[in-house]
């Protein structure tokens, strides 16, 4: 059902937790379970220098955001905000169809972390 | 949102794993959001002696799982078929209403797992 990257993923997730000094927080919502997701940034000259994420979502969000936050951090602003839901499912090799609406909490809280981070500036 | 005896569970839940020698195995889905519950018990004498879980589901559903297992651990099979939904949710100091139907999973892993087990006597 699950790759061995999303289980490994789900089993120890990446970037786990809080930034208290965030330049940027997103909190996103996932209407079909009711989930959410809360993601903060640390920016430095542009780059993406630290990032974690809290959860309450299933397996599929957790591993979804574990990688989504690996792929960011150290990248810049602009490759951040090129981030997409696919990119992150292809990188975990796959999702089962049920859970892709999971996924899409990654990518929404990355971007909404980016806009607080604009809005702030 | 969440009650503390909700977040308690989802940070350190107990009774994860399998039970390669168990009695009776549950499998229950949620068809709203896609997840998966499974739930292994071990039968003494009418009572369960121990029982361990296994889910992708969110946080809602670990920490109902989690506080459902301790409830049924030790408890005879009559007392275990009784064990509600209502009952989980108010064990943990109640649950979001847009998250109920995620504890349903753990009530029904529970039957599921008994019934399986009467059906291999
Ligand atoms: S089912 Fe809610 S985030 Fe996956």
């Amino acid at each position: 059902l699950y790759s061995d990257k999303v289980l490994e993923h789900f089993a120890a997730p990446h970037n786990v937790g809080e930034l208290p000094d965030a330049d940027g927080v997103g909190e996103v919502g996932n209407a079909k379970c009711g989930d959410i997701m809360k993601m903060y940034i640390k920016v430095d000259d542009g780059k993406i220098s630290d990032v974690k994420f809290k959860t309450f979502g299933c397996g599929a969000a957790i591993a979804t955001s574990s990688i989504a936050t690996d792929m960011i951090k150290g990248a810049s602003i602009e490759d951040a905000l090129k981030l997409t839901n696919s990119a992150v499912v292809e990188a975990l090799d796959g999702l089962p169809a049920s859970k892709v609406h999971c996924s899409v909490l990654a990518e929404q809280a990355v971007k909404a972390a980016l806009a607080d981070y604009y809005r702030k500036q």
